[in-house]
């Protein structure tokens, strides 16, 4: 599956694309993105601060700019929130859908777009 | 499974909880919290100050009060909490339970208390 | 599979050695690490500053020397370390071997060695 990105940073919500791809009644959906840029998260997406709060903490945490990759490319501070909130998330198939409570959502979190990003969704 | 969490925030291990459910002898467990205020986390339960100090990071790291969601809920910095820890997690099963290393356990992360937390066990 | 580890902090790419394991054409691999002061991340490692740059976040954001567990034990940032990062990954696999993007590698987070480690590697 592909995603277009449209911001250096941004939160997209995969749930329903990756939904459509379940085909098996129950299993395991292991939903993986291959780049260092990237991440997936699980949490609300009904109220959107919820989502700029997240992207807001992020740089706090880890601040641009003062990283020894930063001479090469830049994007020292995208790899590094990419290696804290990893790149691969597992989650239940029931009744052929994610089994997700009332308030997760699957988000893709773009962290040095835009770019097209590689999502791969294995079911087991 | 159910678990009744008693404070606002708390560490719960469900290690032999999840145990009890395995019927398999071999094969791959996945542990789900389906909440946008709880997580999962591995770490040692034998010095309960480590479930201590780790809360108390959390608070460091993601202080209460300054997120645009509280203004809606309250709870903002709990679900920046989850969405950093996650609330899926992966483990091998093998002689019918989990394939922990000596010191591991598996601790249910109650971020935002006190509730009735769904966590769901699926074995492949 | 055992990682023998030289240093008190250190990230080691493991992704050649999983990759000689994979026997099947397709599938998930799970990789998890069986201590709570080592880790697994994903990520770039062919600018090794990326690693350098990431164990010295790890280090400002959880800082040494200020946890309860440090009465007993002395690594209690290492302890909050692998509990952020987790010890757990999933990687889909095609054509037998870890079906990564061009930048990404598997790695062990070494956060309290030199040590011997366990990594499990198991594949559904």
């Amino acid at each position: 599956m592909i995603i277009k990105t449209k911001s250096k940073e941004e939160i997209i919500d995969i749930t329903s694309k990756v939904n459509s791809l379940i085909k098996v009644e129950k299993g395991i959906c292991n939903i993986f993105v291959k780049h260092t840029t990237a991440s997936l998260i699980i949490n609300e997406n009904y109220d959107p601060n919820i989502c700029k709060d997240f992207l807001k903490l992020l740089d706090e945490i880890i601040p641009q700019g003062k990283w020894l990759h930063d001479k090469i490319d830049g994007n020292g501070a995208a790899h590094l929130k990419s290696s804290i909130l990893g790149c691969s998330v597992n989650i239940p198939i029931v009744e052929s859908k994610l089994f997700l409570g009332k308030w997760q959502a699957l988000m893709l979190v773009e962290l040095d777009g835009p770019r097209e990003r590689v999502v791969v969704v294995t079911i087991k």
